[in-house]
């Protein structure tokens, strides 16, 4: 059953949130008083409608609707997940709780997207205190997997699973502590990063050149200590804390004090990041941030590692299943066309399409028990030749399918063609592939096992009756 | 002519150097004592030849020679760089600089790989002090571009265009500081990890992801002030500072004290990075990180942003000549196979032969004047047909190349034969590609005008009167 999601205030954050369930066919319900809402969720909406999709390459988001609502009691009443992410004052936060708790569901959970109070302190008054948790997201929510959990270990635990659901990954903090983890390093970096402007030692340019070329490309994929492990090389973590651990006591920092924010530290700060990025608007860098994320992420999901893995984990849990109709065209594939399938000319490169008709191709594979564990035991399929004709463009964010049909599934021999379309049918593609059953030991080709060869026969028989494509001609 | 690099200290950063200096066709002559020092750079050297040559799209690396000295004075006396990557002991540095500076030329760039120390503690007593500068670098050396320089503006203002020519960027700091730029913040950080784990807040597995997962990947390609300029909206940079300002006097974390390296602390992060990453071996973990390195760098390039522009600017800096002689086929394309080209059967997925083939067919468009200029005035040539016959596998960080005849080439028609080979001359794949001209505002087919009809003419003509290549059988 469509799931709902109740959204109490709807910025940045609140906006990214409605994006992050709306994307993952929820139903959400947004408050919030803000005559502006409206625009500025549609804006946040926009965004991650062009960059999350595209993470998964194997299916297309079912979009929930979207409903902006008038008051919080209409808005949480059958919310299965509330988020709350006013301004950050206690005192409206309890206001907004007690409205909350007032009328939702006994089973609903409520989370808060604070990152400067504790549970205990969210928790203070209210009438079903357990309910309450910490749900911490990174900007922009509708593509960071991040949440940091805090509260209620119950409450907590069913938060995790429910975001796993939406491509989160919660992480449970043990212990409440102010900022809980994520915003400690944050706050540690911007106090530093302060002094070295006010000290003229380097601008926010070279700030961020010094990250982004240096060590923030090492943590966006193993963090800090899995890092600093394999530096210590083979002699392991001890020898690495041994080698590094004496530098916490050298002078080697002002972190022990705090810049006072002046007006000139402030005005410094905004000059620089003039000079360094207006030549951007907001909504640029928005999307320049969100295109890089999508890649770096989709390239690390080809890893199955760090954030990529999380992709892979959701896209796995939703393979959508082979087609079991043998008497008609196969419908193999479903897909939106990804931001790092684009070239110079704008389209997806002529190569993406190939990339399609392979993946296409494996899903014929695997109807016939060429799957995974088939391949793991050493034999698979090669493609020979393919014969791809291009009749139109695709750009990145568009829906496309694929039908194929089996040509030939007889001895070493699957010969298939593939037509991929656009989601209104129009014909973008089409590809006459051969591909050969080998030993993954020789590299040669062999005959398959008697279990596919009469599933080959079955399908060969199926589809070979099928009047050949209009598209072949 | 070759230039020569003298690494004074072979570990894993003097290693690192090495490796990028001599796969940038630099000869290098190694000075460390260690009798392990040979083998200690050999498994350097592994890792960077998988996977530095694959960051280029466009360029085979010719590897210059490695050379083990037995003494300094014999290491450094022709050489161009000399890089100091000895222990952290001032007094050490200060004889190698010493012996540095009775052996080697008068304009040679000395740098010190050094985070604790600042230029001006470097020369003390240095025959020459302005020839002495801190070059620091990032781990793995091979791959993160960024070296911070500090010291005498002219020996910085030199090191950085020399740093250009392989593929690194030169981040000069203004003042001296202790430990530069990157470390503080790699500090700041360390010490806040400290306090959670020793609280029991977050295990090292837990901080790991909570970076990984969230803001790491946002530094990875803009950093700090980028990042939260986009956050602060179309309001900018004051606006955020304004909302996020007063946090630095909010209790928020433990950085005004430093937690004690008790053995406690050091047995708890140990066991904790075991369960983390106990699994992997260092060495298995340095190609995983090579790995994700190599396919998020080769995602932002692909972008023109982050350390990916970097990468693309010294692919065009070095971008091959295009093919004069237009009486033979035409020798189009050499490349390496980069780790983000595999596919679940561990070769080059079949897609990437198209690839392959598209770049390969973009040469041809050059050499006709359909270049970038041309595109960007509103005309190209689409690819309609690509018939691709697979012949043998290819694996990542392989050299292939690809030879292309012309077919045809006539009014709106390039018809392209390519052959895809190894190094050492087997056929891998080919393909016969036509391509169209076309109008980008129409996208629809046209003639292209006199002068590219006239290159095209002269191309038809000696390609055409060549034997058709054996291949096409």
């Amino acid at each position: 059953m469509t799931k709902t999601a109740a959204i109490i205030g709807g910025g940045v954050i609140g906006g990214g949130w409605a994006a992050r369930f709306l994307l993952n066919g929820w139903n959400v319900n947004v408050f919030d008083p803000d005559p502006e809402a409206e625009r500025k969720i549609g804006e946040v909406l926009d965004n991650a409608r062009r960059s999350l999709p595209a993470l998964s390459d194997n299916r297309i988001m079912q979009e929930g609707s979207l409903t902006l609502v008038e008051t919080i009691a209409e808005t949480v009443k059958d919310s299965d997940w509330i988020q709350e992410s006013v301004p950050e004052r206690l005192e409206m936060k309890h206001k907004v709780f007690a409205e909350i708790q007032a009328h939702c569901r006994k089973d609903a959970l409520i989370g808060s997207s604070t990152s400067g109070f504790k549970p205990s302190e969210l928790q203070e008054g209210a009438s079903n205190p357990a309910q309450i948790f910490v749900a911490h997201p990174f900007n922009p929510v509708y593509l960071l997997p991040l949440i940091e959990l805090v509260g209620a270990p119950q409450s907590c635990a069913r938060a995790k699973s429910t975001l796993e659901t939406i491509g989160m990954h919660g992480l449970i903090v043990k212990k409440e502590i102010d900022a809980h983890i994520g915003d400690r390093f944050l706050e540690a970096v911007w106090r530093e990063a302060l002094w070295l402007i006010k000290d003229g030692i380097a601008t926010t340019q070279e700030i961020d050149d010094a990250i982004r070329y240096g060590f923030g490309i090492r943590w966006a994929q193993m963090g800090l200590f899995e890092t600093y492990r394999v530096a210590g090389g083979e002699a392991g973590m001890k020898h690495f804390i041994a080698q590094f651990g004496p530098c916490l006591s050298w002078p080697w920092t002002k972190l022990m004090d705090v810049p006072e924010l002046t007006d000139e530290l402030v005005d410094m700060i905004a000059d620089q990041s003039d000079a360094q990025s207006g030549m951007h608007t907001i909504r640029e860098l928005e999307r320049i941030r969100d295109d890089n994320l999508v890649a770096m992420m989709r390239a690390l999901k080809a890893r199955n590692w760090g954030a990529g893995a999380l992709i892979k984990q959701q896209d796995d849990a939703n393979a959508p299943a082979l087609p079991t109709q043998i008497d008609k065209p196969l419908r193999t594939l479903e897909r939106v066309i990804p931001i790092d399938w684009t070239d110079y000319n704008g389209h997806m490169n002529e190569s993406r399409y190939g990339q399609v008709f392979s993946d296409a191709g494996d899903v014929v594979m695997n109807m016939i028990g060429a799957d995974q564990a088939y391949i793991d035991s050493g034999l698979s399929y090669f493609t020979v030749e393919n014969l791809i004709q291009f009749r139109n463009e695709t750009h990145p964010g568009e829906e496309i399918h694929v039908q194929t049909q089996v040509l030939q599934a007889e001895g070493k021999k699957l010969r298939l063609y593939h037509e991929m379309n656009r989601a209104n049918g129009e014909l973008l593609c089409t590809c006459n592939q051969l591909l050969i059953h080998v030993s993954l030991e020789t590299r040669r080709s062999c005959e398959p096992g008697g279990e596919m060869a009469a599933k080959m026969k079955a399908l060969h028989e199926a589809q070979t009756k099928l009047p050949k494509p209009e598209s072949m001609g």
